[in-house]
């Protein structure tokens, strides 16, 4: 299951269960039964099958290794949940760059309850995971920040390294290395797609106070507003969370309240954009006709509901938490470094530029 | 984090550090400072944590236990992929009744590669998880049937548990228990369905000889149309993986090689649908006016393109898997137990009768 020490000396890919089959000259199934005690057949293949194993070391790779301590197997990435698609398409990163580099691939879920989170990474770290990912959104106060430096320094202590997905960086004397994407840098610019179009009145669903996500979304929207000079309406920003009922909820709620006072809606993310589509559809308001809806994110469903949405490169933020934590030498003491990807917008069918009658309130 | 003896010798609830700190009358934040060892204030503090610590027994929960080896912490999980909505819920099911019972829930991926699965499994074993459960479609063949069945006697062995779900059962003589659902019964269900409303030339898309998942799915197929007298027409049963952009693929083959010959579509699954339904638009052809189209899983997009198609309990899949193995005393040598869940049709609005203008071909 490869290993830094081998292919850093000389480029030595690992050994697996096929070369030594092909050594010893029999099928990879025989090589698994020998290995795993299960064999019926004769001692003489049982002999070849051994000594290619001892001559291409691969008893030491998986086996041997393994009841040793099972150290620098893997990495690990640990997520509230494997049913977000964002956090799932992150993971799915994180997996394809680990078997790259001949990596396992554990997940750790949590729940968004911290004392999971304390006890995962505890638990990864006993593990001798190369080194653990954290993904997403979260409340970056002070205790934030503590538990966060608290697990850079036990982690870098047992010779793993904390990598932060899609969260801010903690400051240059924690060792944690952070690969970010440009949530603020993708809110303006959907935001100005919608003013551009004519769009004035538009419902942002998600804020979200001191969540780094919404926030960060929130900030892109209210500087596009600014940079249109469009005054900026804090009625218009919905509370909720990231999820798909809540964008139901939102919408739903906001439409029994009063007259629609919105031509367009920027949803938080395509979860929350899906939820709002089928509480205007059950409100007799089409997309795009009606209303214009965008979200954020451009995960798969999206397309099928022509989604107009900011792309978010999710499986490359995975891919590049890996290679950032592998490539990265364990005694460096340079700066910590961080990595900000970028978004961009992707157009689909959810949006209509507003003919001129001009925006119906405000 | 939970311990099954705690429990069972009393209910007692396992220890957090909110009870820590309100035994000490201090915050969580303090006492977290204080057990990383990063507290500045007073002593007198430090002293009311640490006694509250060894009264309530909470580092014996957390931290040495921890590094004492963390025994039976964890259950385990392992998916192909977990970008795989229906992996992704199965697995929200396991986080979700992990937590419930006080455990971890780490989720260990493979890409669909066996070597990578073997590893993961002994990686598990050696950290100790209470359980490993393994999910999902495969070639149910002698050698997978030779893999799992190591698999459970190694599992056993270092007193943990494989739990199949999803998956054919081994046989009484491997110590693994199984869970699964009514693929056969859920296919028979829409297949009936369809029939019902007068469709005739059905095509289903992502037939797979010899997996487990669309071999079971196929088998309802042609039993509804047995029971309803329809000829089978295996030209009819388009080859494809479980995917989404396979089913864009099976389509766009399917209407580029002559003209259309079918007036519904039994997508093997939700994502086929999907990338289906796309397939069909592009050819201007309108789900349902034009083709009725069903799939099967009922994840959450599905309601965002209407779709009718069998719901599959993916959550209660994974509880279900985690509720036997933690349940089951170890030692029992009764029959290896294994529970079916059932499926049920959910109708959306992607099928129309078909009115009596006989089908077009057959």
């Amino acid at each position: 299951m490869g290993r830094r020490a081998a292919s850093d000396s000389g480029g030595r890919r690992p050994t697996t269960i096929r070369d030594v089959a092909a050594r010893a000259g029999v099928s990879v199934a025989t090589v698994s039964r020998i290995l795993s005690g299960t064999y019926p057949g004769a001692a003489a293949t049982r002999g070849k099958v051994l000594r290619a194993v001892r001559e291409l070391d691969y008893v030491a790779n998986a086996n041997a290794r393994g009841l040793a301590g099972a150290r620098s197997r893997s990495v690990a990435i640990i997520v509230n949940s494997v049913i977000s698609p964002h956090y799932a398409h992150v993971a799915q990163g994180v997996q394809t760059q680990a078997a790259i580099e001949g990596k396992l691939c554990i997940v750790g879920t949590t729940g968004g309850d911290p004392e999971r989170e304390l006890a995962t990474v505890q638990l990864m770290r006993e593990e001798h995971a190369e080194c653990v990912i954290l993904v997403g959104n979260v409340i970056a106060d002070d205790a934030y920040r503590e538990r966060m430096a608290n697990y850079a320094r036990a982690l870098a202590a047992a010779g793993s390294q904390l990598v932060l997905c899609g969260r801010p960086a903690l400051g240059s004397d924690v060792p944690a290395l952070v690969v970010e994407y440009d949530n603020t840098g993708g809110a303006y610019a959907i935001t100005s797609h919608l003013l551009s179009l004519g769009h004035r009145r538009i419902l942002f669903l998600g804020r979200r106070d001191s969540y780094t996500t919404p926030e960060s979304r929130v900030a892109g929207y209210r500087a596009a507003l600014a940079d249109h000079r469009v005054p900026h309406d804090p009625g218009l920003e919905v509370e909720g969370r990231m999820e798909r009922d809540e964008g139901y909820r939102m919408i739903r709620d906001r439409l029994a309240a009063g007259p629609r006072d919105f031509t367009a809606v920027f949803a938080g993310n395509d979860l929350i954009a899906a939820g709002a589509r089928q509480a205007l559809r059950a409100h007799e308001l089409r997309v795009p006709e009606d209303v214009s809806l965008v979200g954020f994110d451009d995960l798969p469903p999206s397309a099928d509901i022509d989604l107009t949405t900011v792309h978010v490169p999710h499986e490359e933020l995975g891919r590049t938490a890996v290679r950032m934590a592998l490539g990265r030498p364990r005694d460096s003491t340079a700066a910590v470094p961080g990595v900000m990807l970028g978004t961009h917008i992707v157009v689909r069918d959810s949006v209509r530029p507003l003919v001129r009658e001009e925006p119906r309130v405000g």
